[in-house]
């Protein structure tokens, strides 16, 4: 019961493990997926190919992508019992309906159970194609529809959005949405897929890590901003009204959402490909307003701003969801779409030099006491 | 990407965090849960005042232990839309079913996102209440049969068993069950609540934690080792066989399973109320050979033992199960009833104190590299 122990709290600045996937300099600024930064993943690549660049560790030619496409469309299929799950939960959070059937796909799917290099490979892509499918089946369900069938013709992005919404979605919608799953593909050992990296620590299956993925990832703390910044600009509702609420926030001491990351000291690299993303669409949509409010948003801050102007890159994806129409309840389980091959990767990698993470407590409760028998208290 | 870094894997030996639920003292072979030595509290106590104790740091006198005992009776209810998701998953492996369980009443049960101190600990004691029962709920449906329902009159160990079982255990089998949870209701930060306390970190709901924390108890270093020891004993057959069978596994540098932990130098001081038990028990149904297997088990690891002979708790709590007819695959569930209130107590505490859970990984990938068309590749 020494005192003379360093407590690290959040485990701030710990390295537990090293990690071959991703880098942030958060210093600089930077993000690099394997090596290539995440501007020219973001405007020269797609979904399907930077799945294949984090599992595979290169980026694949054209026989490979082939290849890789064609597994993840051939997984685009859910067991018919996953409905049953999906009518038995319709009414709770699409979060955690989407949690409910990963974990019942462990009891449902064959091979759920098989572990090393293949196993968590076989099951990481089907799982990767079957996250988008549960979302908008549990969309089409609660709201009274059929679940609209995947169409193989699609990439991963505009199947999702067909699913969800019924309709072909315009190139530049498509496009969107794939730009939001690169940048969302993996970040790190942030919250949940540290968390999953825990739960392979304990020789788990790999349904096992992405459900501990997925209750991490519910957290407002971790995949609520742009849920959060959607409600503060509906709140602002005019860019006119930005620098008052601004001024407000700051002037009660509270933190403007959006702004700020426990990593980045520069802007987060990503902000900038979904902050072109909202203008585009805003304007293709007729509705040039709330990009127009989130940048008074940011003048607004310039005052306040320390460091450089620090948007993260959920500032901006809430108002492209809310240009779709997307209720807000989906936000959370669009960020797991995207990062579904980050959390398989980095479980890829937990597995192959597998140890138990098992930190430790300081005890500080009371010394050793005496058991008093209950006639006696 | 600097390599002057210290890599903690596994995170051994580093403080995250105080807490003021279970001191081990590895060295000494020492437990106690709020100061209170897990000797005193498996011999004199109860699961339901052991549940209290944890919760709330002191021992209830009688009125308050009659009120938190009235609480958990009136939590044992599953809302019927359970059983549709327990009939859909039926035939996966019961940890499976149960952690889908568990997400699924996050979407069933009113006030499941509440948090704060309230919200958890009215969330945690029905979840509490609940586990056993979808446990057993899930053992009668995948044979076929009605699940059994509570009896309001029996404790929580005994109701357990009368669920499973369909008929009333003797005052010996619900002892047993009872001091078996006591034994499992907390240590410290092991894999499963330093995962839950991570889902927390990100503001999460506590039945998300809960998923998390099964999901990583499933991992067959964590939670599976009574399941090991029974299949090592069943493999042995008679005490007569055990000395070569150690031999062998010497011989060839294996481990025998049910020794060692990765807190304890000492015998896990949990062990020896498991070793009283098992004997007791073997003695009343006429089956002492699983005993005398363990113990031949124990005298033939002697030669080997460079620290005194580290049995840990689950070496016995197999057999215990395998003489109640339970089957092996219920054995990690079993786990989990026990370690609900521990799981609860520290999402308590986390949330109290909260702070995201986020460390570092070093990154040991490629240098940053230039983005290569599909057309040059």
């Amino acid at each position: 019961m020494s005192d003379d122990v360093k407590i690290n709290r959040g485990l701030k600045g710990i390295y537990f493990e090293r990690s071959g996937v991703s880098h942030i300099d958060g210093a600089a600024g930077e993000l690099l997926y394997r090596g290539y930064t995440i501007h020219d993943l973001a405007e020269q690549s797609t979904f399907e190919e930077v799945c294949y660049l984090l599992i595979h560790g290169d980026l694949p030619d054209a026989a490979q992508l082939a290849d890789f496409d064609a597994r993840m469309k051939a997984a685009r299929q859910l067991p018919d019992a996953i409905h049953d799950v999906i009518h038995a939960t319709k009414d709770g959070h699409p979060m955690d309906v989407l949690r409910t059937c990963v974990s019942a796909l462990a009891t449902l799917e064959p091979g759920s159970t098989e572990k090393g290099e293949d196993g968590f490979l076989r099951n990481g892509i089907r799982l990767t194609s079957q996250v988008p499918m549960i979302i908008a089946a549990h969309e089409a369900i609660r709201n009274g529809r059929a679940p609209v069938p995947a169409d193989p013709e699609l990439s991963h992005a505009a199947n999702w959005l067909w699913m969800l919404k019924g309709e072909r979605p315009s190139a530049n919608a498509a496009r969107l949405a794939d730009v939001d799953f690169i940048l969302h593909a993996e970040h790190g050992a942030n919250a949940s897929s540290f968390a999953a990296r825990v739960t392979v620590g304990t020789e788990a299956t790999l349904h096992g890590a992405m459900v501990t993925a997925l209750s991490t990832l519910a957290g407002p703390a971790h995949g609520g901003a742009a849920e959060d910044v959607m409600k503060m600009v509906r709140e602002i509702g005019t860019p006119e009204n930005a620098a008052a609420y601004v001024k407000e926030k700051r002037a009660g001491r509270e933190a403007v959402t959006g702004f700020g990351h426990r990593v980045y000291r520069a802007e987060d690299p990503r902000a900038r490909h979904m902050r072109d993303g909202v203008r585009k669409l805003g304007e293709e949509m007729g509705a040039p307003e709330w990009y127009e409010i989130l940048q008074a948003v940011v003048e607004a801050m310039k005052p306040y701003a320390r460091h450089g102007l620090n948007v993260n890159v959920d500032f901006y994806s809430g108002v492209i969801y809310q240009l779709h129409g997307i209720p807000m309840d989906l936000y959370v389980p669009i960020f797991a779409i995207g990062r579904m091959p980050g959390w398989l990767v980095q479980c890829l990698e937990q597995q192959r030099q597998n140890i138990l993470i098992r930190p430790l407590t300081l005890y500080n409760g009371p010394e050793k006491r005496p058991y008093i028998p209950m006639a006696q208290r």
